[in-house]
């Protein structure tokens, strides 16, 4: 077996081998396959596909390089959440605590940001004192005490994937439906949930631009996670508006704490309580009443304990960033579109983000925003506030905005496209 | 200007723009880029192609990577010929002092083997005392005395594509007309040459297996080298057969040395006056008359020349292997195809190659043919010997040879293809 006959067969449009997948993972996480080696295979994958069998195995083989973690102590069932990632998507800061107080187990091992989407762990490190790393007894410890957890993967979790995620940030080959899927089911099913709910992006501010590609992506992630004994289904999300109405870290914590207080956007309300109801119902607990427990604040009380048991101080202050500029209304009208691209790429600019893996974030950057698709806007009045500690990048995420959306006259008919647009589940 | 966005281009199917090529050949030269973002993107260039133009530039910039030789000062006309590499391909010995001979001077840089098809320098220096390595001024100081020098290509030579070609040879990107059309031309036109002939294999044992392909692949290169001021045209010539009697590093010595004493086998003598008629014209000497030359023994003189110009003792006996096994005829009747893959693959597997650049090869290793295609052959005479330092290898060497030819009932009709089978040149 050697990497160029493997490579050779995928560029060729041929099917890669039982063998040669194990192989190929293998000998890529030992380092005898070299990087140049498997970029040159990726970027194959990518332009030539592989079928369900290739991908099943694929994703088998990245397991099967590092551990499996075990949550058969906890007498809760276990259930996660993973998002394929937008702008302005906090659900699951409210989601996690909001699941466990119905009842359910919720370990969600999340990763930082990267590009235009931010990454739970940065906005959950704008809280002072709270942190993202935990020993597997700490999580399980919290896991069973307080039923949710949000904390980030140990490395000991297919690291055969770690490796080839970064390779592919590199090297143009991120947007592979096989390698993506293959990508996120082995990080989950190694991870031990027993159940799995999905929530697949779709529009501008999402990596899958198109409706069929999110299908495409959902159906082949929902095979992977039954196959392997999770109970897994997924949910298609509009993604061409921004979520709620904050991009950014801390602005982002404070809006999902409105949500638990019972208050909140409407579009996170919808979201969280459609999420929360499937991951129930795929974790056997199909009566449990999440929006009775926003109401009730008992998924409050869970966050405080699920902030406060991670060293975080759920009293304090959220830091806010130096310097704030307006962006007003340019005409009176209705707001049809705003786009969650723009508006991700706006608030990176403006320190929401990161450009590589070793840059910092900046906590308080990002953008408010003050009227959503569907409002009636006046001339004149707050459109948007962009926040940074960094105002020389005002004119630079301005430019990011500048077609950022649409305003239509006044009575110009118009509906909002739904949240939930689809379900995937096993047939 | 970054890799990953000149990568995305040619991975969604795009053309890439004059300072994309020129900023991604510079920046991997100088390691900007790296090995891995290079190799997706040979891999992209594979799968999806390069336009005419896209090649032609990307060609100037490998070009431009470094120095380009200058034999402005010879009173002599240069020609250089290209091979595109077979199995037997020996041409290039008798050749280039027979051209010299005929009044043209031959600056012939070339390149050790790798795989199934031999090197011209691992050739030579199976003549004791002959040295690969010149600096320029000896090179131009042979190539004004004697008319014709056989060396390895300068470091300063093309840097980038030597760079590109290690990449490819372990990333399973080898096999790509625009890249091989680029790698090719860059250092035959930085070489400095005035004129150059192609010669373009097809067949099994050339990299280019179909007909179609070796006419893409010589177009594409006539245009390159004209485009550059160098007078370039190609022969399409067949390799479904081994060249000559001989694979193998001293083997094709002896048999080259039999061409220029006026004898040899009458596909490498016809092949060799072929090359050298279309060298003589394509340098402005059409009415030199090289079968003259052979006749007349001034070819062999140059070649006794030109090898002791380079510390080679013309007169020594060439090394032989330490063993040898006969094989023998199994059915009397007229051998139809003798695969010239499967003989090179035997031949490299007895030691007459290499399988990595690191590795040395056998000076004797080889193998003779005592029949040919169209050969009447009687049951139990010689039909081929291997030759090996390594007599453990006959069997690996043989298993390469079990379906490598037919022998078809006495009288059955049978003709041999031509060697030549087309000429390109430009419109």
């Amino acid at each position: 077996m050697d990497a160029i006959s493997v490579i050779r067969t995928k560029r060729d449009g041929g099917a890669l081998t039982e063998r040669q997948i194990d192989w190929v993972i293998d000998a890529y996480t030992r380092g005898e396959v070299a990087d140049e080696q498997m970029s040159a295979l990726a970027m194959a994958i990518l332009l030539n596909g592989m079928s369900r069998p290739e991908i099943a195995r694929w994703t088998g083989a990245m397991i099967a390089s590092g551990e499996r973690m075990d949550f058969s102590a906890l007498t809760r069932p276990t259930v996660d959440k993973h998002s394929t990632g937008g702008v302005g998507d906090k659900i699951t800061l409210p989601l996690a605590p909001l699941v466990a107080a119905c009842g359910a187990a919720v370990p969600q091992l999340s990763g930082r940001g990267l590009g235009h989407t931010g990454g739970t762990l940065d906005k959950l490190e704008s809280i002072p004192g709270w942190r993202a790393g935990l020993g597997n007894d700490e999580l399980l410890g919290i896991l069973g005490d307080v039923g949710a957890v949000i904390c980030a993967a140990g490395d000991g979790l297919a690291p055969a994937d770690k490796k080839l995620y970064a390779l592919r940030d590199v090297t143009g080959t991120v947007e592979s439906i096989p390698l993506i899927a293959s990508s996120i089911m082995s990080k989950k099913i190694a991870e031990g949930t027993g159940s799995l709910v999905l929530d697949v992006k779709t529009g501008s501010g999402a990596f899958m631009k198109s409706l069929d590609d999110a299908r495409e992506l959902a159906a082949a992630m929902v095979e992977l996670g039954n196959d392997h004994g999770v109970r897994t289904s997924a949910l298609l999300t509009d993604m061409s508006s921004p979520l709620g109405r904050t991009a950014g870290n801390a602005l982002e914590v404070r809006e999902s704490v409105e949500v638990l207080a019972g208050d909140g956007p409407a579009d996170v309300v919808e979201l969280t309580l459609a999420l929360a109801r499937e991951m129930l119902a795929a974790a056997g607990l199909p009566d449990a009443d999440p929006a009775k427990a926003l109401a009730d604040g008992s998924a409050m009380d869970h966050w405080r304990r699920m902030i406060t048991a991670q060293g975080g101080d759920p009293n304090a202050a959220l830091p806010l960033a130096r310097e704030q500029h307006l962006v007003t209304v340019p005409a009176t009208g209705t707001l049809t579109r705003l786009d969650a691209y723009a508006v991700g790429l706006a608030a990176w600019r403006l320190g929401a983000g990161r450009a590589r893996k070793e840059d910092p974030v900046q906590a308080g950057a990002g953008i408010e925003l003050h009227a959503k698709p569907g409002d009636a806007v006046t001339a004149g009045r707050p459109l948007m506030t962009l926040h940074t500690d960094t105002p020389e990048k005002f004119g630079y995420a301005q430019e990011a905005l500048a077609d950022a959306y649409d305003i239509s006259p006044k009575g110009t008919e118009f509906a909002l496209p739904p949240i939930v647009l689809e379900r995937v589940a096993s047939p």
